[in-house]
């Protein structure tokens, strides 16, 4: 007989977009969180770093940090998470205010020393393991939805720091897509004019979009290009 | 007996960082393409769209077009994904080249009507279905190193198109950190300061960068985080 092979969590892991976020429970700075009580009813942002006291961990969080005010005023929840310990977490957060100016970590930072919640929530990086050999998490940034699921992921090895300006830009994006029938185009920015989705046909378009919208005239007339302007 | 159960691929998708990109056979623009072959031993960008003729992937397919010549000069290749046919994609490309002017799509573009690639690729975004009801790709962009690992990846829903600039630093940043013992720092952009790797001592820092370094003074004294300059 056979055994069942399942593939080992390490080289399948499942998190990716549409997935429900697990709703663990973790150890943190500012206490015990459960993943979906904490995400509540606002988008979230779970993001990893490879370790506390590492040079651009310490440069991303302040960047993190700084972002707060804009988060907040669009209802974004951060939380951090590492394999270092609470007490690691709060030692480090004095360099990380002391090398950005201005930035006030006010956002949990849970504790994942035995590395089941980085597996969980595909954030492990093969290529970085610590002194003991234990792996290490990756750069990865999860923008979770209201609902509890994935709406985007960013995947990035520890040599590369997150764009905080890209951060904040595809969070606005899935906010609109959120609200209103419409699409961000490449390079969008907060205020550019937007695209309306595929499935809204002209007659609801002008019902939906009374600030009007304009059709791109292409090769193929398709006539599926509509731009529109949306007040934030 | 019972069958041994396997999560399906559209649950737990493998594909993230550190992966080996698996070496399909795919019909593309250009012709028969296996993934390995194409990659060779360059960087490339493997990256899906939701589908011909709908809006953002027209404007994001031009965007792509338009950093040819970027991202020739760092020897990076480009392969594009969707679940259209290849006579599809070349009478569309005709739309995203007119809608960007100066673009030329001169990269391949995949078609993957049986939905077998976009999967172990984990490119399929479960909210975004075709009129027949058949999954379709979200807009997944993978940056695969010459090893034919998956060294970054950035998963967004079909509502948020990407932006250029990012998907040009990521690629820059990873083809210096694969160069020289440095990461990059938060927000960072080509031409900033880099950071040197925490397993790089001061002593091997005096020689590998004899350009010298700037050590920040942190609260914890502990001298991790040191910026240098690298010229392009």
């Amino acid at each position: 007989m056979i055994a069942a092979v399942r593939p080992s969590i390490s080289t399948m892991p499942g998190l990716t977009i549409g997935d429900t976020i697990p709703d663990l429970e973790l150890e943190t700075t500012h206490g015990k969180i459960k993943i979906h009580d904490y995400v509540g009813d606002s988008f979230c942002i779970i993001f990893s770093h490879p370790a506390d006291f590492t040079p651009v961990c310490t440069t991303e969080l302040g960047g993190m940090a700084k972002c707060m005010p804009e988060f907040q005023k669009s209802g974004v929840k951060l939380l951090g998470v590492s394999c270092d310990d609470v007490e690691s977490h709060k030692e480090w957060i004095k360099d990380v205010e002391s090398f950005t100016p201005g930035s006030h970590v006010r956002y949990p930072i849970a504790a994942d020393p035995k590395r089941e919640a980085i597996k969980q929530l595909n954030m492990v990086d093969p290529d970085e393991k610590d002194a003991e050999g234990k792996p290490l998490p990756s750069r990865a940034l999860h923008i979770v939805g209201p609902d509890r699921k994935v709406k985007a992921s960013m995947l990035y090895p520890a040599s590369t720091g997150r764009s905080m300006e890209e951060v904040v830009r595809v969070v606005q994006s899935l906010q609109l897509a959120a609200k209103y029938m419409v699409a961000t185009p490449v390079n969008w920015k907060p205020g550019d004019p937007v695209v309306i989705s595929p499935g809204v046909s002209d007659e609801e378009a002008k019902r939906m979009f009374p600030q009007g919208f304009e059709v791109k005239d292409l090769p193929s007339k398709k006539g599926y290009l509509r731009f529109t302007q949306i007040e934030s």
